[in-house]
This record gives structure tokens, sequence and C-alpha cells, in this order.
């Protein structure tokens, strides 16, 4: 997979970019990533500015079409074919892990970062996916990228050490992931349940499965209307549900 | 506001916390940021280990709990008093403008940043804050606190170059942001609306609002059941229904 992404602060993602999966896909090289400053490609070559007053009054400023639309035509120069262009942005599509799934199947992404107050409207006439992390407002789209790149890059093939690691993430099966523990069995007096060290993988299986029902009927029971459960798992919910009510 | 971060991967905060509104934030000692790489407590003076096999199996390695505690007990030695402690998980309180605001309220925050495949569950003893930051799975907790600590920051009285600016935000209102457009008025064929151009304020006002509440309606009309509309955004709203179903 190859990334491009247009910032106005690039040195933000060189210590993202360098750790973690991101720089081990690099390094691996089932990925290529650049970030490209986009005031580079001002037309205003003294200042070169990227940003300009909103019409119609308002507070901050907003990014001004001609630099993106630049730095998009010069990447599409250089890197023909098709892409996705990503712009986050709180009124985008909701992310999420099918968001990421579907965006890990393709060769090319583009992320746009926008900064200031905000982008003139016309900038999305590039973008064929507006995404927004979540209800909430950021400064720019720098950290916004970072990590719609991190859960997507850790889906490709090959990234996870472990190919069956992402499989057991939270939201892989629809349900939250169960309680983990490592030694010691007791930590300053808090224990491991006992089921976990007693050597029966039937029981621990069984116990990971209610425990991950317990945990999502508790904190996320909108998941489980999402959800097609087998006859096992609804056999230990109806359980969850008996003891959780009786508390 | 003093912010502290434990995690294993302290150079990806750099770029991140140098730029930015962070970054701002710190230079006008409105903030004050320090990253401890939690390896550092581990008692297991030789590899300095931090992670080990999870209990009844599994794939990957999961953080123990000593090295953790161990950073935390420091912490409050160093520095006493009431602190939020936050932990990022798929499984916590979904992260959004509401809690931010919360956040931001506090003089103390603290984000412990898991890594590998997770964490023993007795780590959250030590938290007072499970958050989530939507239904998408990170490879650790860094980007998570960052995406917190940026939208959380940038709420903080005297951060933003203007204090009004976040006022403006989607969200802050309960609406998505109207669309905005700085010079050209023409680019590339592509107009900015006539309405912004032609400088009477009150006709501007009304259609940024009508603009903020068609966005809405069109891509989060959720929100709209979320919101109390004045008598002018109803009569607006009523307008925009009537445009659009009549597309």
């Amino acid at each position: 997979m190859r990334i491009d992404v247009l910032s106005l602060f690039p040195s933000m993602f060189t210590g993202v970019f360098e750790q973690s999966i991101i720089g081990k896909a690099q390094e691996r090289h089932l990925l290529d990533i650049e970030v490209t400053d986009f005031r580079a490609y001002s037309d205003d070559v003294k200042h070169h500015t990227v940003d300009d007053y909103p019409y119609g009054g308002g507070e901050g400023m907003l990014l001004k079409p001609q630099p993106i639309f630049a730095a998009m035509a010069d990447l599409e120069q250089k890197q023909p074919g098709p892409k996705r262009v990503i712009l986050l942005d709180p009124a985008g599509k909701k992310f999420d892990q099918s968001v990421a799934a579907d965006l890990s199947a393709s060769d090319h992404l583009v992320f746009i970062c926008g900064h200031y107050e905000g982008y003139d409207e016309r900038i999305r006439h590039l973008v064929t996916d507006e995404i927004s992390l979540g209800d909430y407002v950021l400064t720019g789209g720098e950290l916004g990228a970072m990590v719609v790149i991190d859960t997507t890059v850790r889906l490709l093939p090959g990234v996870l050490g472990n190919e069956s690691s992402a499989d057991n993430d939270s939201f892989s099966d629809g349900l939250l992931e169960h309680p983990q523990y490592t030694r010691p069995a007791d930590f300053n007096g808090m224990q491991v349940p006992p089921v976990l060290t007693n050597g029966n993988h039937q029981l621990i299986a069984q116990w990971q499965e209610k425990e991950s029902l317990r945990r999502t009927y508790l904190r996320r029971p909108d998941l489980l209307q999402k959800v097609t459960l087998t006859e096992q798992q609804q056999k230990l919910l109806a359980e969850v549900k008996t003891e959780e009510d009786a508390k």
C-alpha cells in the first residue's frame, strides 16, 4: 500500500511513523508513506500563504483551494492510478472498523489534513471519502489521519507479527474483548481468576467467551443488537443476564 | 493544566507535542506535559520487561501490572493531589465533545497508554476514566491519548488565539458547521455562493444558519434529535426539508 499525506505540519508525523506498527510495516516493505507540505505549492511565491479570510466574515482563517489543488495535481502526475482521497472532517462518515477494512483493500490512500478554522468548501471536490473520527473537534486533520492510518495498516496482511492477532480484537467479532491477565497470579492481593490457571482449555475458552459477552452486555449492549450469536453464546448470555440482574 | 503520559514509546509524542495547539499552550504556560517511559519502572533490572504471556493462552503479550503500578506510585509522590487517570480502551466510554469539556475542567490528567495485545485487567484499578475514541482498534493508546489531549487542550481558556473560535466548531451548538469559502470567488469555474459576497450581514448569517441545518439534516439527522432549535431555526429547517425532499 502507498499512503500520501498532505499536511502543513509534516514533523508531527515523524515520531509516529517511525515507531510502532507503521514503522514496522515500512521496514517490511508492506507500506510506503510520504508526507508532503502543501505550503510548497502555494502560488504566492513571496509569502507562501495557504490560508485567507472567510467570505461573509467569521473567526479564523480558511485553507485556500489553490495550494491543495496544485499538490494533488502534482501527486496525480507522479503517482497516477486510482486513489482514495480522504478528508478528515467532523461532518464526514463515522470511522469504524468496517471503514478501516474497506480502506485496507485499497492500493493508494491520500489524506488531506485541514488546519486553521477549516477549509474552502471547493476542496471537497478532490475528495472521495470524508471521514469523522467521532463527535469531537481536533485542531487539525493530522491526528485523525494518523488514527485512520494506524487502524487501517494493522489490517494489512503480514503487518501484525501474528496473523491471527487482529481477529481477537474488540469489534472483530462484534463483541468487546474479555478481560486478560498475566503473571503474577497474585499482585498486591489482586488475584487472577482461578479458571485461567487450571489448564483446562475448554473451561478457559468458555470463560473467555462468557466474559466477552458480559463486558459487551454491561458496557455496550448496542453491539449485541448487531451480531448473530451462536447457540452456545445465547446460552452464556442468558447466564450473564441472570447473574448481573441478581446483583 | 498538567498532563502526564505513561508510554513505552515517548518519541511518538515529540513531533505532535512540539507543533500545533499543544505546543502553543505549553509556550504560553497554560499547559505542562511530561511523557514517562514506564519501562524504566520494571522490577526486572536485567531485561526491563514490561509484558508477559496471557494466562489461559492466546495470541500476543500483555502489559504486566508491576511497571505501571510503580510508575503511578512515583507520580503520586512527585505530583500529589487529585487526578483523572485515563485509559484508552475500546470498551471505554465513547469520547465526545462533552467528555473533552469535562476533562478540560480538571487540573491534572494522566494517560496510561497500553500497547501489545492488551494489558492485565488489574491495571484498571488505577484508572478513573476508561475512554474509547470510537469503534475501531488502534495498535496502542498513544494516538488515542494525543487525540484526547488535543481536543481537551483547545478548550482551555486562552489556548486558541481567538477566544470565540471553539464556539463556532461543529458540535459546539449541536449542529455541523456550515460550508465556508475564501478567495478567489471563482476558482477553476467553481463559484462562491453570491450571498456571501454581497455584504449583507443579516442575509449572510441566515444563509450560514440554514446551511448548518442543511448539512446536519443531510449527514447527521441524529444530531437534530438532541438539540432544542430556536423558532428561527425551526423555520429554516422546514425550508431545508421542503427543498431537499423536492430534489
